[in-house]
């Protein structure tokens, strides 16, 4: 019971964080950070967290899965300005299945919550162009980050 | 009564097209339109709104009011490629207050749809970075597309 | 003899006007538009002026050729603005060969020269990835403009 | 007689090397990074060459100078690639007076040039929106590199 318990306090997740020096191509006349640049940021992001991962998405590419993004929502609570060093905390909180879900929260260097965002995306063959299967070897590192007595 | 039921079913809404033909530099390996060139697609959209109300967005900005965005969401349902020359169209379906949202559909020349999004914005004063209402003279312009009596 | 001395007075150049409009994600914070957007302009150019030809460098790629940049070069004289409706000028002055060179001038609606660039581009067998001739039926729709008896 | 000859064999030059990933964003449909993008690379890597040396581009500018792009010069000799950890060599060969000149090697993982390019700088009073000299205090940082005796 207490066991039980205890598994749903432990979060089962994967989280990375990447950090993103704000250029001055992505700011605006406002001196903000264009709001269509964030989505170029999570990019970098969630490829990142792949990195981490021991997964590349260049060679999944290379061996003909692609990942389209099917939905992106985004909430612009501070802006990002120029230089600013961002963290990126990137969360997958769902052992993906055909779909895959990325959750984002970018923080400037005074700690302060710029932008909360979510992508979800499609694995693809790129030869059928039809949905396909994750690949095998990104489930088996993933796996182990939503286990009940993971222990990290 | 009949009147009345006959007014709820005209749509109040003001509804614009826009045209834009994907560029080269908006697409990326996959030969799609790279998911976060819709933003840009969709700034212009709105911007070009205004334009055919008679409401200049860069006049509202030299006169002190700014309008950046609160929230986006967007739905990829089949990618643009390109040299696609792309239908936007945008609409308001609510009369604004301190906020205003834009809803966004896109087309390819084949009329299939791409893309549906939306996104929020909110009236800035550049000067104190505060929230501020909207412009008298942008009320004014959009206020008969919002009238249970409109004739157009 | 008077002839011959006509046929140099007579530019022999293929010349197209092409018109953008500066979008708010192509500013930056100096309120001008950021340096490296004026490339993205020059390829919409281009395309154009291949276009208003009768020729289609969507279809020659998906004919399997390929035209990447080799040489660019860029001046800037007076900024461009947000929402300026800029013309371009893209102008080819030689018969190309295996390469194609394109001269540009940017101006905007108050006729100030803002910019003047050049870009030299290669032809590419896609398959091969090595220097192809240019496509006759290109090479045809352009030839007249570089006859000594041209009668536009 | 001899020291002066050295002096001149020493280059006198300040040389950074900035490391920049290649984004998906970055990429167009030839699979290559679109040839506007490199613009960005260079301003990356000229800010980092000034933050390395001490100087801060974004409180130059908080401070009233800001420095648009007079001139800019690229050649492109391979294509970099999606994922490319590319290695920028961005030189100062003369000490800058009303204008300063950087030049800039990009390389990729395998040691391959891929592009060499140059752009000159004007230092710019924001308020006045005319030249100015440059900071006294980047010039300081600066001259150490350009002195006869150095030794470094």
């Amino acid at each position: 019971m207490i066991l039980w318990e205890l598994s749903q306090l432990i979060r089962q997740v994967y989280i990375h964080e990447t950090k993103i020096r704000v250029r001055y191509a992505e700011t605006d006349q406002m001196a903000y950070v264009y709001y269509g640049n964030y989505a170029t940021y999570f990019e970098v992001a969630r490829v990142e967290a792949f990195r981490h991962l021991g997964f590349s998405y260049k060679e999944m590419e290379a061996q003909g899965v692609m990942m389209p993004v099917l939905e992106y929502k985004s909430k612009y609570i501070r802006p990002a300005k120029y230089d600013d060093l961002l963290s990126i905390h990137t969360s997958i909180k769902e052992l993906p299945s055909a779909r895959i879900k990325f959750e984002y929260e970018v923080k400037n260097e005074a700690h302060e919550l710029l932008n909360v965002s979510e992508t979800t995306l499609v694995f693809i063959n790129s030869q059928t162009l039809r949905p396909c299967p994750m690949p095998e070897i990104f489930l088996t590192l993933l796996k182990p980050f939503f286990e009940e007595n993971k222990t990290f």
